[in-house]
């Protein structure tokens, strides 16, 4: 499929919902809201024999009868009037076509013939094919919402193909407790037409994706998805997350997405040699795009790790040692450096141990010196990000009882520091090109409302395993040189 | 150690803070504000020579001058002042001290010699000794937040013993975004007298305590460990995080709290031994905490699941297969009941996938028919709780978008609807003592302000392993008897 039936899919200038609704509790309403509230960039059409006018715009009878051209069709009407629409999107000279629509193949023996229908007619008029039976798809660049939830991810440089609409659109939402950006998202459907490869092989393509998240259930044309696979991830981290892995679990899948049973083994080999990072779970999915979106990959296993208290120094070091990492001793240069800002009490050693002493100075020089030592790849700093965060979240008794005063003065102190630690931050992983994670806990009491400008995760054991993907990806990419 | 010297700690009439200070950068003032701001039941005074009075509140010379009777004091002065104050202590007759103070045994050969005169004295004067080097307690019966970080997690029925203060602290503070109860929290610092095995005793008898969460770097008395967690793990759960697990890990350990190195596999044995629940990360000690917290224990590994979704139901089923649990098909009586209330085109099979079809009353046969059915030991349901929630972090735009009688129907029924179903839960667990957890993801949009009604977590991965888990309790019990 060529680039511009994919920009048809993703960066349309004009939709058409054929479907749309009044009534709530239908697709049709709820897709026209989510495309309307948030603002899609290009022009888009209401279409819907039975309406006139809701949310304050025109309702047209066909796509025929919309004056200007029209390059998308997201379609929701009942199965088997989707023949006689997608002929009706081919005349219009729609491009791509998101089939909304359930009970085709996933159905019935009658679905699946009326499948074979549609993508007939779609391949005749050159239609594009996104499902049937998806939730839909979203855009950053367009600000195109066209899904069956309302879902509003940050913006960012993940595009994300889901063999399952419903675990797709969870995750966007949850994305946001977990600051991560999307660029483009496919609920992938029935893959009449196009199967999870064509999506990576476009997202590979697309300047504005810098890492491709993956759930599959199955393949339908294993070697092509191999194929195309390596070849991207050549270019890209490609992460996955596969479901039915196992018997029952591949039970499941066969009864949702139809996919054929593989075995964990063999998914995962062909996986491997598609020098694809799989992952074990969704939140590892989430956390390992977003540190390839936005960090540079480290070179070597040898994590520098800096923390606010010992515990929390142990278990991230535990923690790299069991994924594959390394937390090397300090070279003498380094400690003796560090003597000269740290109290005398200061144990030395890796992980660098604070001991109380957050100040901004001694924090700022133990990421940029332990960052340019030329043993240390990448560098996880505990407790030290986000802290005008965390004081926002004092308990209410306690900002009621301190002075006012007090407490402006402090908000103020910490957000300065916030801002010149992340200006350090990446101007030392510019300079190294290394990756500097940090970590510091979910605060419940506020909500997220912009992404950290450091990368943060909320526990260590996280941070460590996104690194210890990282530097899978590393070690993949060495060996195909 | 008898009880009422742990209720001295635990459950103080009165409470002094010997090192109280009106400079906001010192731990004298930050504890002082905590215990004061989160309002002790008991009677609190602050002990400070060169003090008279700061936050509305007279400073005592000494605790000799303090007119009431004072039962646990909390120590900040330095190190070498700490033996004279003890005394002191020992005169006004309180029963119990928490020095907070570091510079002992885990700073120099001279602190190790400090720390046994201080432990010399107090058990002398029969005084309970918390600490060395500890970041503090906390008890919710009493409202006693005696801790150097501003925290205030949800009262629970959890009580925890955690040889990091750091680690402990942060736990606390995350306990409220993954909606975690606390009965009462130690940091156990350098464990001159007590050491975790003491604690664990306590909490076992505590009639508020219901679950113990550990974390441990190292016995200081492997054989006594062994033996009281093996008691107390007969009556309650103990969960427990091993930090040092590794060389590396071990190694920074013994930086930290001088814990002796102990293998992985030796001391996995040991907790094994003692029927222990072992986990492998932060996040899973607090949700398998909060599961054996509030949930009754699975009798065995049939997992029933409930989804609003395929690719949800997929993953849990997996989940579930991974983690030696099991999604057994469901008996054809059940399935033929199911059909009745679910559309034609309802799949059947386990996991039930509501197929968008998630009304209540169809939800709520659903969970009371799975429930009840013999084979079925534990049931999760995904995304069919805490709605209200979900809704209200609609995003803005389309909140905006939408007519406001809309939004404010919706908002009240969906309320009703996750009132109604929490009673449900709440009434099927009891009538059957099998867990139902839930599963709905984090909505970054709003605060968490208390613990939902029914159990929940934010993936489906994390509420598998915390059945899991659970399930291993149940077998460990098995084998006692």
């Amino acid at each position: 499929m060529d680039s511009p039936a994919f920009d048809a899919i993703f960066h349309p200038k004009s939709a058409a919902l054929i479907g749309a609704s009044r009534d709530p509790r239908k697709w049709g309403f709820k897709i026209s809201l989510n495309v309307i509230a948030e603002k899609f960039r290009g022009d888009f059409y209401l279409v819907n024999p039975q309406e006139t006018e809701f949310l304050s715009r025109r309702v047209y009878p066909s796509v025929r009868d919309i004056p200007g051209p029209v390059e998308l069709a997201i379609i929701v009407i009942p199965a088997p009037l989707v023949p006689m629409a997608l002929k009706e999107c081919g005349e219009k000279g729609i491009k791509a076509a998101v089939v909304i629509t359930s009970g085709f193949s996933e159905l019935s023996p009658e679905g699946e013939k009326l499948e074979r229908e549609i993508t007939g007619i779609a391949h005749e008029r050159g239609i594009a094919l996104v499902g049937p039976n998806t939730m839909g798809i979203y855009s950053a660049d367009v600000k195109l919402h066209a899904l069956m939830v309302p879902v509003a991810p940050f913006p960012g440089k993940i595009s994300f193909v889901s063999q399952s609409g419903n675990l797709g659109v969870q995750l966007l939402t949850e994305s946001r407790a977990n600051e991560v950006g999307f660029q483009k998202f496919v609920s992938n459907g029935n893959e009449a037409m196009l199967h999870s490869e064509d999506y990576i092989e476009y997202f590979g393509r697309d300047p504005e994706t810098r890492t491709i998240m993956v759930y599959l259930e199955g393949f339908k044309n294993p070697p092509r998805f191999l194929e195309i696979a390596r070849r991207v991830s050549r270019e890209k981290p490609v992460v996955l997350l596969k479901g039915g892995k196992t018997d029952s679990g591949a039970r499941a899948a066969l009864s949702h997405s139809g996919a054929m049973k593989s075995t964990r083994s063999i998914s995962s080999a062909i996986f491997r040699q598609a020098g694809i990072i799989e992952v074990e779970d969704t939140t590892e999915l989430l956390d390992v795009a977003k540190g390839f979106e936005r960090l540079p990959v480290p070179r070597g296993p040898n994590v520098g790790i800096i923390t606010g208290g010992g515990g929390w120094g142990v278990i991230t070091t535990d923690g790299c040692e069991l994924h594959g990492l390394r937390v090397p001793p300090l070279a003498s240069g380094l400690t003796e450096d560090l003597r000269k800002i740290m109290p005398d009490f200061w144990p030395g050693g890796n992980p660098i141990d604070l001991v109380a002493t957050g100040g901004s100075r001694v924090v700022h020089a133990c990421i940029e010196k332990l960052t340019a030592e030329p043993y240390i790849d990448a560098v996880i700093a505990l407790g030290v990000a986000n802290r005008a965060r965390a004081f926002a979240d004092t308990p209410e008794a306690i900002s009621q009882t301190l002075p006012p005063e007090m407490l402006k003065d402090k908000t103020q102190v910490m957000e300065e520091g916030d801002r010149k630690l992340a200006e350090l931050v990446q101007e030392v992983i510019e300079r190294h090109r290394k990756p500097i994670i940090a970590v510091s806990v979910a605060h419940p009491g506020l909500p997220v409302k912009e992404i950290s400008p450091i990368v943060t995760y909320p526990t260590p054991e996280r941070a460590v395993r996104v690194l210890a993907r990282m530097y899978q990806y590393h070690q993949l990419q060495q060996k195909k040189i």
